[in-house]
């Protein structure tokens, strides 16, 4: 394979405050990166976003490096090996980590990079970054581990269009649901909800009175919440829930723009002593140990059908900022994914 | 042994608004009832209080049946069966069950009574409802099993000095627990809970600020947080934890006599999914197949001397209205039983 000598990346041109614009990140013309002593030299395929991308660009989490004003953005994707300095991998071999914003990627076997083989090939290489990447194992481990779910459980989504939501339904009945109800914003997405996500039934939170809506699917409460929104539907849900019911907190995207002091002050929380319930974060990272496990579970129920992916594929480098920002506006659908490279999917 | 053919029994004559009265119960004299076929009689020895008894009067649990006006209140104890129609009993067992506000009691094998022989009757019988007890079983659960004390964390109980709290200490350096401290109204209280009660430290809610002084003890967080009285101190806390931190719900004594509409409403919630972490309650009955395991653990470290018991006795069932309500006036320390049967722990 010809390396060209150029490549593009994305830097962090200025800190926004709130929601980023277009304008916050620069994208630069550089050498291609050449791998040191075991390094390998991957082209990126896919790049995955998620809402939580927009807080590295304020150094608000603790578990990506602080970024400097002219850094290339973090990001995590589905790379193609081209050159090996490392025993371990091959020219050929598919490989997930974190790539950052880039063409082209080096990096060793440092965990930092989460460098880990794409086990399954044969199906799209899109779904390293989605539903065999972060999105479905936060799915899975949420469902499954944190929220311990057991068979004939009553089960809640919100953000159940979303990358991780559009995997939730499946996972739950794959594990024995009787009931899954997600939560969405518009008309569409509550369709896609019912005709392609495995949903039992939508509620639209820009219609539908939430707490009304999920009293009527829930006569009885619910078991288990798996919850992408946070904030004020956290407390509606919270009032909601049956005795030893888990709430899975995955996101809390609508307080990402907001400030601390304005966040929503929950009233139900004394409703977790009350009903022996639990509520619980995670992080998809702490459970790398799990990923081939994780990994394979998702995998052959893609192949017997019992879990569709679906994804929302963008294309270009040039995207990037494009697709992290539009996770804000409502109107995304399913794993948001980015082709970086025209040729991905074919075997040299 | 002699029976009497009567005996007393308190039931309740009205509901209280918030915190009872004396007059909101009744003392009895009745006849001692007969055992039925299948049933035991017991001549109760000691009973225990906890601040939820106050909201059986107002049938505002779901794990104790409804009272009636007129009905006898609900309570636990340790009972010595006196009379047997059940071959699993034999006059001088020591057990412990529903046995309520009574001087004797039948019951037979039905799990609601929850018939569990002592099985450290060398140790004081008291212990029964105390830290061989709900009390005991309640802080080992929270603090092992919900909280996953891991060696080496840094440890803070609320309502150190009551009930659970007083072996919360113990148990948690039993388990490894680097650091222990306790949070209580008052400097006798305090003292109690370093001189006495295995606490490395003491912060009086009542002239100490809390959050500077959870900041003081715990530099880098909170790992698990064993609350008893929820509230602002819980949200005041949630802002103190460290990454996976656990917050075990055992008691919300600062909401029990408020009106849920006028509970705190709580700002830091978000930090449970920021620092994934979790807060969860439970109900010691849940772990009713434990107990025997339990039981084994508390009384092991008793006669090791790693967990000694602080109790506060009260003399006669004429006490038990005085002993609930006194719960919520803030002077008890350690675990409150009272005596019922003058001769308790004299081996027949």
């Amino acid at each position: 394979m010809q390396i060209p000598s150029e490549m593009r990346q994305w830097v962090l041109a200025s800190r926004p405050n709130g929601l980023a614009t277009e304008q916050d990140f620069r994208l630069e013309t550089v050498p291609v990166p050449r791998p040191g002593p075991g390094e390998v030299l991957v082209r990126t395929q896919y790049l995955g976003v998620a809402p939580v991308m927009l807080r590295y660009m304020t150094n608000s989490t603790d578990f990506e490096k602080d970024l400097e004003i002219g850094d290339v953005m973090h990001g995590r994707g589905v790379g193609l090996v081209v050159q090996s300095n490392n025993p371990r991998w091959q020219p050929g071999d598919l490989v997930y980590a974190r790539l950052r914003w880039r063409e082209y990627a080096q990096f060793d076997d440092d965990p930092y990079y989460i460098p880990m083989r794409m086990a399954h090939p044969d199906l799209k290489w899109s779904y390293g970054v989605g539903t065999l990447g972060n999105n479905g194992f936060t799915a899975l481990v949420g469902i499954r581990d944190i929220g311990r779910l057991a068979p004939g459980d009553r089960v809640l989504v919100s953000g159940a269009a979303g990358g991780v939501g559009s995997n939730c339904a499946f996972v739950a009945k794959a594990l024995g649901a009787s009931k899954v109800v997600g939560i969405a914003g518009g008309s569409a997405k509550c369709e896609l909800l019912t005709n392609r996500l495995s949903y039992d039934a939508a509620i639209d939170y820009k219609t539908d009175g939430v707490e009304a809506a999920v009293d009527e699917h829930f006569p009885d409460g619910v078991d288990v919440f798996f919850d992408n929104v946070g904030g004020e539907l956290l407390d509606q849900v919270m009032a909601r829930i049956r005795r030893r019911a888990r709430i899975v907190i995955c996101g809390r995207i609508s307080e990402y723009l907001k400030d601390p002091a304005d966040y929503h002050r929950h009233r139900n929380l004394y409703r977790i002593g009350l009903m022996d319930a639990k509520l619980e974060g995670f992080f998809v990272d702490d459970y790398r140990a799990q990923y081939p496990e994780l990994e394979g579970v998702l995998a052959d129920w893609i192949r017997a059908g019992q879990l569709e992916p679906y994804e929302d594929v963008m294309e270009g480098l040039e995207q990037m900022p494009a697709a992290l920002i539009g996770l804000y506006d409502g109107t995304n659908s399913g794993v948001r994914v980015v082709r970086i490279d025209p040729t991905a999917d074919q075997r040299s």
